[in-house]
């Protein structure tokens, strides 16, 4: 995938000056001018400032927080505020809250507090869209958008209220017509599930047992569209009133309830914001793992996202949230290595992102955030990351250079790894062997290429695949027919793993077995899958199956044995098979072989470093708290634009 | 326990003819002659099929259904659909969904969504059933019907719904008479929980803390009183529709919610559903036990089934549903060792099953169970079992000469042991520590006698006790006078166990402290119970205490004693006490001592090995992974009919 | 803190005539005096007994109960009935039940099911107290009143019911006058929660993620406020109608969830209840505890209530409750070790107990306390227990001289340790870092300083710091500016510890950050907190931090110093700051310190022994189940008026 030319990385901030005395305001655009800030992204939840009653707007207070940023040379990131509907408006509409599973409405009190079924929100998200954008839409300051705030955080995206079960009837309907179409297609013989109208359908909620998972998986898909039909409404309207302005989400790490790319078709740049001690401390890292890397967030999740976040924005991405300090929102919350926050700042830009810009400029006193770190302390003072980000700032202008010399037409990654939010929702409604996790699986994978030494592109199973060298797809069990073509077409070394094609549109198993129409290309059929649990697993020669193990009719000879003989690997020409969930070390093994096969250079990588190509120029990053050495991977002759070989805790070295 | 003359076993098949294309169930019935089965169970969830709208009947399909099978020399369970009622049915009267503790409905869009209290889906449960009894009731290939499905499953035996509320207070009411009867039957002085009338008494839930257990006692009592209620109204309306053939039902394994014995009062024969790993896996097993047995199950759970369902099928007992593959509803899902789906069946045969039925012909592709194995895979072709299967009918013909030479007055087993479904519901109410439970504690019992190669009946508090060579009593709480005085009667060796006798009817202490009127019996008072914490272990000469231990008044020395000299064993005459749960050593230790004194051969089996008394054939089962070899147990003149002295991993040997 | 002049301690039972037949209470009583109790607590959950219908009182039993006890010389306290209102009254207004956050009833069927903010049970708790007080107020047996039992147990402080919202909008309203001061007071800005009039305000629940700290903090506060008016009301009418006797109330151990101390303004003497065995089994002390101190409890968590309880009851406490042997509630319930009921009720006695009183008198055989034991089994047999309390009756007849000369001025302990209820709740709210808790850290420091052999006042912020050697502050969050003062003016050695002063009154970071306005005090400035997980640690020399540590901006130079070195522990003459939580080798060198700085004695005690100073009087206490030797602890000189040097399991030496 080629992407478009990039400029040059920008520094930016998040900011609330309604947090804020006025008199505070002028000096704080100063400092962020002078700590190589260009951008602040403003009235992100600010609506009761807005309109502090129905229909009656306070502009003053924004005008002038609007003009003392513009004065200071700053670009204004313009939000739409409807991720924090005000109290006056949930009142006049209490069914506008989301409910949860059970039924229970999710209350005003903090934020996201809205379904996004209900037709009259939909109405309101609308009306303060159009009503900010045709206040500032065209000031000259405001250079993008970003519209409401992180889609799905806090579990947002299903709602089992009334407004969703009317909607997704409605999407049904639209769908499959003919009520015997959907009882065919969920197979909704299999229980007398039957229904004679769509009007009978329920939303998938407090059954005995399971529902059916093909229901679940419309329910899924339907709220997904949800989200992304909702932003769709407020991209139209500031196309329309802000022209010429981008506009973006800040997606949430590790969000997977609804499809990115389907939201991100309507923006013009993908956003995410990046917490990386946090996300470690919350997801499925284990306790070693948390423990390690527990000041520095583990080494792939901040580049997993980068790389993600670059297709989903079809090359265009930004860091919106860089993380500063130590948060409030996981289980614990230590702060970050002293120069990690420089190193993010480094990796997001050697991976592409347009824009860093740091979560929040002033640490607030008070509030649900106040254990929140900022580049700012609450009493005004820098804290510890605003050094960083000076230094941040200075490399930038150092690496100048390279902005439009290098990223046209050569882009740095040649192994494209496939991810696909369908893939989620269908390993989450039907896991099948606990904690089996589609998105898990492909970190993992990335994890163990990126290990290597080399550069990914995360993209979607829609992604034209000319120009990679290796294609990776970990798990994908609705496969498209259209990738089942291009899979077909590419001669580059190509990986498949378990699950994939193991599924229909309809969650059903293909009729001639999974992987389904993959078969075409490659001659095997699962004909049982088993799953184990921790201390159950299948060994084989320098490499174990875990959690996974599928057992494979063909006539391909096996790769890859276990001590029993049966196979795990099995090849057809340049594309493989991976009939299980391999452990580290064989993972490792395997992606070596196959970067050699794609003909890729494989360094040999201290524990805990990471490198990534950006132009010409090459990055290393220690995400160790000990110094480490990458003498084995500096060319002899290479001359560090920043760094060393000899990486202190948190280093990041650069040469050409 | 005398039971009447067995028939040659049958094999039998769970099959969905709904599910398929009208064009393959000719072949499907041809294909299960061929595989040796004899018997298909159909109709289980067709109800939407059967009645598609109110009162509109399609028969064609099931009419053709039965013909195709008859056709093909197959015999027929029906069974009834009320186990799934259909849409229509449920939004005709909302009401009939159970509700759960917290007043939640439990929804349609699984199985198993009604209330057993809602009168109006009794009338309903019953017009289904005479529908279907009244077509097919007098049909050749009908030999038999199974009400509903697995009662119980998925925590269904309780409800909290108007209809169950109504209910309970009339079950009060006739049971008490007066509201001043039940307040001192229940000690409601305690709280000022007292009552002046039926109608103020709630169910109970979502008490500040712990509810009366009285209370909930009665509540349960009620509440399994309800499910025999509803089977004996299906089994009134078969036995005059469908004269001559057995009822039975499908029982699911280690569901003690309502009492077995009670439901199949109303049967012919009881059935169970065995699916040993997903029970090993959801279950109180240990995770070294969860390994070792992750494809094979415990060696006992199976068993103890059989063991369970022959006593509660007064002898005539079926598997109905025996597990074939991985299923999908565990946390892990493993396969089979080769070869258990063989072991399992014999085993079953051996303990005295008439039918082994497997669930299901085909694995179905779509829907909630598409990751269940059946004989056949989705894809028309044979699945894994397919082969055992066929083994299994064959080794069934082999041992033909069998079936009525030996059973006739000649109970193999000649241990009893005796379970009350009652006893679980009182340590589940009142477990006083942490993870106590009688239906594990008879579990553990039946292990260790088994353990040493001898068969056991595990039989109901009622039954005649006549005949056994020892009988054990691991924990009945509250305990029949009846049975006391069988226990009073006997002159073999009795081992009572901890907790025995330390309850009333009404879930009181008795006046004369536990073991109550047992006294009579053993001379012996116990004045305080103290439960242990894992770790926390009270220690004897070659075993330990765990999780409870009972101080004892009494006159008699005491046969085992802890290292301070308190008492753990007593004995008078043919009757034993003990104070404490046992770890296995100890237990093993015991079972031992016990053998010996009943007369009864002792058996030195490798672990994980288990044989079973059938008539004049000997089984042995290798539970293991590995082989063993059984040299020591095999009579040197032994022909084996089947398997040898060598077992291999999930091997069978038969010897006269 | 000087108290007043204690008298003879007393011992007591509680005692349920109701429960029993009126033939037993005669004997009863007289068994009773027979083995050394003098007091008894009758009528606590009589309600439905003394009220059996609406306005109908059935005096009669309760008037031949009292006169029974008064004939035997007993003394008795009475109790208000109104923690079990009988059916009849919660059906006639249902909703005086308490809601839960998730808005589910709390219903009738065991106890405390009641709202403190319905008006209508308020005034139904007036009339029964009313009722009681006019009957028996002036009865010459009557020495004291109990109001209700045990607040807050169960979770009983909280309630989202219409009643709380109702009164929690009327307290915003009465505490902020103006709804603009309280959404700046909370910081409401934040994610537009500004509201625009009292009305507006919900109770915080189910908010999609956090509610504003400062909204929880306030529903607390309004929550502890319900309690204590509630109380109030109660003690209104019992001064009035029962003059001169004392009234009390029996708080629940390591219940927090109100203010003590404001309930306790309206009592004239504290009580708690002493459940040793159960508090360590339910709280947070390691396996390694649990099991070590399974049959004895934590040698501190006794003497932790002890001392906190004489605080509240400004010097005057009963223990109304102890524990006689295995409880019900606990997930495991061991029986205490021989000796322990002694010990504990020694210990308390030493501590400064007018009273220890069992509960109770005799084990229920029935209803949810049936396997709660007393001092009498179900039997009518004496217990374990009746034998050890013969014992401490006859200790205290020998201990007698002690009563007045020893106590008036001259308070044993010479060590203040501060803990503040609302501590609590604010890092119940926000911990940071998972079980943060005020109370575990108050409670370590306790046991840290009471290791050394010292005495220990637990005071609240508002205590008078006069004669104290030294002073602890583990962690008050949110300080007092007279406590400020208090703390500046003494010059004995005070250890502050982190968080303390970490937040405003409306739970904001202090302007001038951490610690606000201590600073005064400790010129220094905490710019950053980590919370680290189980594992990760900062390591110093000789000592760890885990789980919180501080970065401070300070011109003081550190005292102690982690490894890389930066500062935990930083002193300004007399104070010290701790900028961490130290593991336990560091909290006693910490505090072996600080003993040494305030010219306390510090003995060298074995694991588990614990020593208190009464008047003139040396008690030693082995909480240990083996023997130890305590000569080092001993004056060469000592005469033991119980026990000696060598303390076998559960003894007690007491020597002048």
């Amino acid at each position: 995938m080629t992407y478009p030319v990039r400029k040059t990385p920008r520094l930016g901030v998040c900011y609330y000056p309604e947090h804020w005395p006025r008199e505070w305001w002028r000096d704080d655009a100063q400092r962020m001018r002078e700590m190589g800030l260009s951008q602040v992204r403003i009235g992100e939840f600010a609506w009761s400032r807005i309109e502090p009653a129905p229909g009656r707007f306070d502009w003053s207070w924004l005008d002038e927080a609007i003009e003392v940023l513009h004065d200071a040379g700053l670009s204004i990131v313009l939000c739409t505020p409807t991720a924090t509907p005000p109290k006056w408006l949930v009142d006049s509409m209490p069914d506008m809250l989301a409910l949860d599973a059970e039924g229970r409405p999710r209350r005003f009190g903090s934020r996201r507090h809205y379904c996004f079924s209900h037709q009259g929100y939909r109405v309101e998200s609308q009306r303060i869209t159009r009503a900010i954008a045709e206040r500032y839409g065209r000031h000259p300051a405001v250079i993008a958008w970003q519209t409401d705030n992180e889609y799905g955080c806090h579990n947002t995206t299903l709602s089992w209220s009334a407004s969703a079960l009317r909607d997704f009837r409605l999407w049904l309907a639209k769908h499959y017509t003919d009520i015997r179409a959907l009882n065919d297609a969920w197979g909704n013989v299999f229980w007398s599930m039957e229904y004679s109208s769509f009007e009978q359908i329920d939303l998938p909620a407090l059954t005995v047992t399971e529902a059916n998972p093909a229901h679940v998986l419309d329910f899924r898909r339907f709220s997904s569209a949800q989200v992304a039909s909702f932003n769709a409404e407020q991209c139209r309207i500031l196309r329309t009133l802000s022209p010429g302005r981008d506009i973006t989400h800040n997606f949430m790490g590790f969000v997977t309830d609804f499809d990115h790319h389907a939201v991100a078709a309507d923006l013009d740049v993908a956003a995410w914001d990046s917490y990386p001690l946090g996300f470690l401390e919350q997801f499925w890292f284990s306790d070693a793992e948390k423990l390690r890397y527990a000041r520095q967030g583990h080494p792939d999740i901040a580049a997993f996202h980068h790389d993600l976040y670059r297709g989903v924005g079809r090359g265009r991405w930004w860091v919106m949230e860089q993380q500063p300090g130590p948060v409030n929102w996981a289980r614990f919350n230590p702060a970050p290595l002293p120069g990690m926050v420089r190193l993010w700042s480094l990796e997001a830009i050697a991976h592409g992102a347009e824009v860093v810009s740091y979560f929040r400029w002033r640490q607030a006193p008070f509030a649900q955030e106040q254990m929140h770190a900022g580049l700012l302390r609450p009493d005004r003072e820098d804290d510890v990351a605003a050094a960083e980000v000076r230094e941040v700032a200075a490399a930038i202008a150092a690496f100048r250079p390279l902005d439009t010399s290098s990223v046209v037409g050569a882009p740095s990654p040649r192994v494209a790894l496939i991810f696909d939010y369908l893939a989620q929702w269908v390993t989450d409604i039907q896991p099948q062997g606990a904690g089996f996790s589609a998105l898990q699986l492909t970190f993992e994978w990335y994890s163990a290429i990126r290990q290597l030494g080399i550069d990914v592109d995360i993209v979607p199973p829609a992604a034209k695949l000319d120009g990679y060298s290796l294609i990776l797809v970990p798990c994908l069990p609705i496969i498209d027919e259209r990738l089942r073509q291009r899979l077909d077409a590419v001669t580059v070394p190509v990986l498949i793993g378990a699950r994939t094609g193991s599924k229909t549109q309809h969650f059903r198993i293909p009729a001639a077995l999974p992987p389904g129409s993959l078969q075409d290309l490659l001659p095997l059929r699962v004909t049982r899958v088993e799953s184990l649990r921790a201390g159950l697993i299948e060994s084989g020669d320098g490499f174990n199956v875990r959690l996974w193990f599928e057992h494979l009719e063909t006539d391909l000879p096996a790769e890859w044995t276990l001590s029993d003989g049966r196979g795990v690997l099995y090849r057809r020409k340049n594309l493989r098979y991976l009939a299980g969930v391999l452990d580290e070390s064989g993972l490792r093994r395997l992606m070596t072989t196959l970067a050699a096969e794609a003909g890729l250079p494989v360094e040999r990588l201290p524990e805990g470093v990471r490198l990534r190509r950006l132009g010409s120029l090459r990055f290393a990053f220690n995400y160790n708290s000990h110094s480490v050495s990458i003498r084995d991977v500096l060319p002899r002759s290479a001359d560090c634009l920043m760094g060393s070989a000899e990486l202190g805790p948190a280093a990041v070295a650069v040469w050409r």
